[in-house]
């Protein structure tokens, strides 16, 4: 069952087109897998700063299929699957929510764990092991 | 009373210094004012759009008093006062929420109806007017 | 030939793992794709905006390659390749500028022409289907 | 003599009211006072990380006198003036270039430097009073 982010969306998150940006829908989906990871009780402020190990994203793709406008509800659903023992994938679905809740955008991030140092491999942090485990 | 706004930093409020940009903070400050204005009824994606009568910010002042970082939650209280028959301010306060709540910052914004095309002044329309005389 | 821009990454365009976050390498492309439309002698501000017509970006796809901190020097460049009478790609590169220039980040964002009110297809703007067909 | 930073305003700087949102207005400022740093030669991707002494913005003001929309072209003007051995203001103007040129924004801010561990107030570093004193 994906983890589940709600979300309005707010007027700096909008562009001269009247709706929200292409890249705004990315950060959104990294809002619920921070929220995600927030939930399973992983610290965020360490777990994003740069400690030696860092998780960047390698790969994004979305697909967006409906504006959003200033005062819409969202739900953000993540699924995240594991890759390898250095990575993993995250598939997000951006809701609408409406009389009927309709898909706004559909997006997979693949995330690499490296060293800062040298850009090396590492295997997943345990914390972030056990929270793609428990999925 | 204020009206409160609760929110959550995310890592795309955050800079290279770890911290929440001082940008950001005005942001989060039009955020809550947004979700007042929507608890009061006001349909924010008409509201906020061009349709000859605009509300642009004529001035911010902003003291920041804290760093937020990722994962830190914030309550923003909200306090709109009429300048005039075109304008309006608002003072925002943003506690960072802890054992005990910290200002982490506290902002002013004046804000000025006028039209779009002549730049000139307006009254305020009704709905916004009835939302600042309900405060 | 593609088109080419160049930029400085700025501290507003960092997060918290002190790079630039992945949704931003996005924001960029779109920079540099409006940068070749204005030197093709299109008016950005009518253009962007919602005249009935607008090109939203329906797909979006990214390989980051190369972390990018506050200060670096970027070439982008950008490649249309028209996809049909409604639509068309961009294939942009981000180069990171140094001693040997390095590939930062690769993208294909996917461009519809639609109506903004029914959400038809329509053909592409001509002065945009000139941009298109001189590349 | 201010120190003297070129901008065109790109579509992510927009909001759905078709114009620069405030808040970017103060990002704009602190990407002029980057490049003044640059120009001194200042090596921005150390200077804006946390290395133990930072200096962060502790209060910003600003008036906003003309909207901006998607490819105006700014002329961003930067004044330091030292306040203390520990913080320094910027008076920032933000033109917008046109037949006349036209003032959009006036900002003052207040920088302060401080250790990030206690954060007690530090002398400035070396290179940035240099930096102050040139102007």
């Amino acid at each position: 069952m994906p983890f589940s982010y709600t979300r309005t969306i707010h007027f700096p998150d909008t562009d001269a087109a009247g709706v929200v940006f292409f890249a705004r829908y990315l950060s959104i989906c990294h809002e619920a897998y921070e929220e995600s990871l927030a939930a399973a009780g992983i610290p965020l402020a360490t777990f994003f700063s740069d400690q030696g190990v860092v998780i960047p994203i390698a790969k994004s793709e979305a697909t967006y299929l409906r504006p959003l406008v200033c005062g819409d509800k969202l739900r953000v659903e993540v699924t995240p699957t594991r890759l390898s023992e250095n990575s993993f994938a995250l598939d997000t679905v951006i809701w609408k929510i409406g009389p009927s809740d309709k898909r706004a955008a559909v997006a997979r991030t693949v995330h690499v764990c490296i060293s800062s140092t040298t850009r090396e491999r590492l295997p997943l942090p345990t914390a972030l092991a056990a929270w793609l485990d428990a999925k």
